[in-house]
């Protein structure tokens, strides 16, 4: 069953948009993925540009797709709580409505670019919700080194044209006026102060190869490597786009799931 | 959360829209409407046409809109089998995917026009499953007599113009080219012939004063009174439109449920 | 026809929801609403929590309904360009899809609470685009003496509740941290220095008699009456509710279109 | 844009859904698909299962998906009229509410299984309308011959399972209790009678070298060469299912456009 709709957050303070999957023929409760948009994307751009309903048919897994704007799924400074909603409101939504499993074990949160920064960063500092988190060519890992470069000298970011402009502007939104750092929406910094008393959610992490946030990826992959966290990372021949973003998606289900024991998922 | 979507129906062996409204602040499991459009409506028809989610977001109810196109809610001779679909699978989907109450007490069916007799058709059939049925300007209670003349004469009836090809063609659809009587699709006859253990559902029905279809509803009225149902019977000015069916909908709710104690409900 | 779906505004530089109605069996070219949400709303709100599509089939009017979040129709200091997008990036779109007019006489801007601001402050910013407005018990018509106390005092204002938090941030979000006052951005100052030159549109407000914000509209009708403005108000029993909206946005086509030529409309 | 919605239909004599993706920022009038869904599907089905949005950005062209529940695409005996409805009717409301081209050359009609069989119906009794046509995987170009062996043993075909006593009542509510043979319901027929005064349709015919229509096609694809229609056929490695209907998709509207020329197609 595919459900496209619309809801009053409390945590947003407003009506947001929703989709979600649900494999009507399989066994409840479901599995559950948070399943996050880029940058430019909504609640729509998931189940529009990949084929996730043929795949999704051989999971038990209820898929939820909200949207967060260009919020980077943080609480903005100069906005909403995106944060709050993703991570905390809608699953306790998600969990009263839907006939689906509260067990970390069977919670996972997905998203691509900018919401492959958010699938990090929510695992990360709600890890006794989400056991799976996967990355599909998330963005803005070194976002600290970023806000440094911006406080110094944000004309020539601004001069590089493109989108420049509205990231710079998005940066504000989220950080205020100086783009002040927050460790909190550091990944790597939620990496390194991780509470060892708390589970670790698992990952797996995927990048085309052509894409331009392969560099990063790689340097997180050995960041990664050097910690307890079970982090898998998997690269092939691809750009930032639809095409790579179908394939990983495929990827990422099976990778959690298995291929061979669909069935019992 | 208001919901729009599909699935795949096996009773219906194919793809049907759905509409759903789920009043997510309230307490689960929720009670449950199944609400039925009528002749040339939709999955849509309600949550277009009136001011349901207005007047909905005080109640504990899920509406479960789902769509039957020209069917009368039936399983047709040719054509698909939306008796079942309607009356069996689609509730058992909804308690599987849903949190909503599997007690009859908690469950009602109700429809306008066409709807309106597929809501008493499918309380008076599955009395055990529906304990309210809330019949808005309901349609075609007498099918008995519309056959018996058709099968005498459905020249004159053609003249009429209108409609009255299609809905030839609907009949056939559901009662075959010699548009045999068949007993159980008949109101009349599953009053009469209710069996005496089966818990009964509570009736509420509603009629315009200025709609062609009062004068069949009155003698439905007369012929409920002499029976053991519950049955209340509300008439008030309007016609056969939206207008009525918007209030219909309303005093309909606040009847099941009651004005004073909305949030219990 | 009734469609539902998003597509990615330049302006706004993402993806962005949006709702149309259609009336397919009458004339094109079609007249346009463009038909704004309150603070809580989004595309999805008027069609509803209304009786749109039965109101509007009288009608030649295409309704388009797009998203703003919390924006009040400006372009946000922090955050997006919503007034670029829902002046001008939007008509453009729909004049290039859809077989609309583009005369001034045939578009009419309508919206209720933060949508009757919007509407407001579109029409006295684009007459030359916009002939008709309909303001619904609109909101921060006095936006300056707003700024001012919330300038001196913001804890006070806090400490009202409610949603006091979200709308200082809402207002941060479009003035900055120090909220300066900008003439472009309020109504009153826009009538003021209203171009002598520009043609004027048409204005018909209405507001309920119990609605908390009646005595600012019944001032700004007073600053209107001492213009040269075609400008109509209206007020009748009512709250700041949908019971209300529902009404007053049948009357305001009907005022618009003229309850006796429908058909010509 | 993509848009989800519904609109009564004359020709159907009810409501019926329908899905439009629109390529906003490229130039109109623009040309146009009609899109057609299989046996089990509905107006969602391409959007949903393919990767459309991500290949349709590419080129001028509104796609239109209609639904058409289990009719073949033609004129129900006991049911709606889907041929009239989106062989005429679809058209005729599409170019008075869109602005899509009415050129024969700048329409298409493309669809997959049953769809692939209405898209070759309509284009060869509507050649004047519809210049090119894509049948992907298309089903049952022999129904002669399918409708002989089930008036001489239905029995046969019921103990083959699956899905057969649905099909056989889909092929009663067409041709009638008896199956009686329409030669312009079959697709040969329509061929070797094609008007010679009637402009062409150009054909691509796409199929999957494991699917089980693949002889049939073949078989047509045998006839076609012996005419003087513009015919192509091509397979590749594939089965009767969405993996090789989004290749299909794809291959079908480089065929059309052409690749190197996208952006002025």
């Amino acid at each position: 069953m595919i459900l496209r709709g619309n809801f009053t957050s409390e945590a947003l303070s407003m009506s947001t948009n929703i989709q979600i999957f649900i494999p009507e023929r399989n066994r409840a409760p479901f599995r559950v993925v948070y399943l996050l948009h880029g940058l430019h994307g909504d609640q729509g751009t998931w189940l529009d540009n990949t084929m996730l309903p043929v795949y999704a048919k051989d999971y038990n897994i209820v898929f939820v797709m909200p949207e967060a704007g260009r919020s980077f799924y943080l609480n903005l400074k100069y906005g909403r709580k995106y944060f709050d909603y993703i991570s905390e409101e809608l699953p306790k939504v998600c969990r009263k409505l839907f006939n689906i499993s509260a067990e970390r074990e069977n919670t996972a949160v997905i998203g691509c670019s900018m919401g492959g920064f958010g699938s990090l960063k929510i695992a990360l500092s709600k890890p006794e919700q989400f056991g799976f988190c996967g990355a599909i060519s998330p963005a803005c890992i070194y976002f600290k080194y970023m806000l440094e470069d911006l406080r110094k000298d944000s004309e020539s970011y601004l001069k590089t044209g493109g989108d420049a402009e509205e990231i710079l502007n998005d940066l504000q939104s989220i950080y205020g006026d100086k783009l002040e750092y927050r460790k909190d929406y550091d990944i790597v910094a939620l990496v390194k102060t991780f509470p060892a008393a708390s589970p670790k959610p698992k990952f797996f992490v995927t990048c085309g190869t052509e894409d331009d946030l392969r560099k990063e990826n790689l340097d997180f992959k050995d960041e990664m490597k050097k910690t307890e966290f079970n982090y898998t990372y998997e690269e092939w021949q691809g750009e930032h786009d639809w095409y790579f973003f179908n394939d990983a998606l495929k990827r990422t289900l099976d990778f959690w799931c298995g291929t061979g024991v669909k069935s019992f998922c």
